[in-house]
């Protein structure tokens, strides 16, 4: 492969970067990056890229489009980019909801371009250049959305990008993607943002010093809840009918838990305890989690 | 001192014998085990620790005994120890929730005999002596249970002990420790395991297979989920009503969550994305955790 163009070089972008350079699986690393901030990060990490805003210039060069903007950036970067776009181009982004983005990118993508859509399964809660990692997505799932229309020679190239740097790769429509992201990420994120508003109201309402004590499980939920919030904003507005109904079942049965609570049932409640370990073994099982313990990280 | 007895040696026990026996603190340590299986990891751990079932023997010869039980045992054990008890002797437990526990002791335990409850807070999802860490106590909380007719004598020697494994010690009363941990500890488990049990639920509803995603977020709830099912069953029980009081809390926000995101509120949802990184900066600042960005453990 020539050229690679990635537009938006934060936590996912850099990171791409990073791995390119190290797998050496093209020419040239285009970089196309609005904000004035990450470039000059980008500049001083002397990252191995070419940062380079002149689109008419670099987009017709380039055989590998990867959009790594938050999902509210899409439509304007499409405008930016349409009218130098090849049809010979393969544009993919790493967006965490697609069946909503798919449908904006259909409506304002150049007619006889295609684009065919990746999301890795990995990333922290932290955001910026400096924190990418040549390693990010090592062993990580990649997901690539595989419509009715999608276009076998993209596929074939994507696959064997991902793979390249060191992802597993699964190929899945879109609703199906939105369906399973919303249980397994958005609605864990949403529940550990909600978890510690919960936790500033009620330390507001005791007037309790209550956070030197988090290290008993608010902790881990801080860190999730630190997460990008323009970033979260996004999906939780893109996959909006997964996620409340989602909230819905979840609300269902925090009100189960609570009855059992009220009402001391001991073997409602015994039963709900013992289930979850289950799907904590499974998880260790297929590799997502490490089987040690955890006493906190020092 | 001379004598510590520990009764019931699982994490937390088999972590005070460790952390007693690395400290010289004691001239004994007997433990008092029940269950046939903790007993024999205890003899093939080698553990510094005399394993002794007879009540009527050691309980007099004691200067500090430390319940480790889970906390629906202490009944039983209370009237176990009742008539082998001595006014010299101080008696503590390691319990999460204090106010009803109190009431029991109170109402079983011997008259002339106090009791001052301690709180450490540490431990894992996991349980059983074979996970015990004699620096488990290092630097972090333990909370001592200062009531109006607690006895200075007592809360100085528990004092004294728990700083001498490392602990730093925080003084409050019972009504006060169970307002904070029913937020920083006890809600979070309890959201944990009813986010997998959603997932769960999910999983079946929708026929897909959801787990080997779980790196995204589901992931780390699970190991949380994956927590002893007694002993937080007894948590909820005993926690009863700032849990549930929480509960309503967390269901009102969680529905004005809801709200934004199915209005695409863009300035609500952002605020509350936002206000959550406030506390995570703090609880860095408070050492509850590392600032350093947690890209999955490997």
């Amino acid at each position: 492969m020539k050229n690679i163009l990635i537009i938006g070089c934060g936590l996912i972008g850099s990171s791409l970067v990073r791995a390119i350079a190290k797998q050496k699986f093209s020419k040239k690393i285009f970089v196309y990056e609005e904000s004035r901030v990450n470039i000059n990060k980008i500049k001083k990490l002397k990252l191995p890229c070419v940062l380079n805003d002149n689109l008419e210039h670099i987009v017709p060069k380039t055989d590998l489009i990867i959009i790594c903007t938050p999902m509210s950036e899409y439509k304007k970067i499409i405008l930016k980019i349409n009218q130098y776009l090849l049809p010979k181009t393969t544009i993919t982004d790493v967006g965490s909801s697609k069946v909503n983005s798919l449908i904006l990118i259909k409506k304002y993508l150049k007619k006889g371009i295609s684009w065919t859509s990746s999301h890795p399964i990995s990333g922290s809660e932290v955001s910026g250049p400096e924190y990418g990692d040549k390693d990010l997505f090592l062993d990580k799932w990649c997901v690539l959305i595989k419509e009715k229309n999608s276009k076998k020679k993209d596929l074939l190239l994507l696959a064997k990008f991902w793979k390249k740097i060191g992802a597993k790769i699964v190929m899945m429509d879109s609703k199906k993607h939105d369906a399973i992201f919303a249980i397994t990420s958005h609605l864990p994120h949403l529940i550990a943002y909600n978890l510690v508003k919960t936790a500033m109201d009620l330390e507001k309402q005791k007037k309790y010093d209550f956070l030197k004590f988090s290290a008993g499980g608010l902790r881990d939920f801080s860190r999730i809840a630190a997460s990008n919030e323009v970033m979260w904003r996004d999906i939780f507005f893109q996959n909006q009918n997964n996620i409340v109904q989602a909230i819905d079942l979840f609300i269902k049965n925090l009100r189960s838990f609570k009855k059992n609570i009220k009402e001391k049932n001991n073997r409602a409640l015994i039963k709900k305890l013992i289930d979850t370990k289950k799907v904590r073994k499974k998880i260790i099982r297929l590799k997502q989690d490490i089987d040690k313990p955890d006493f906190g990280r020092r």
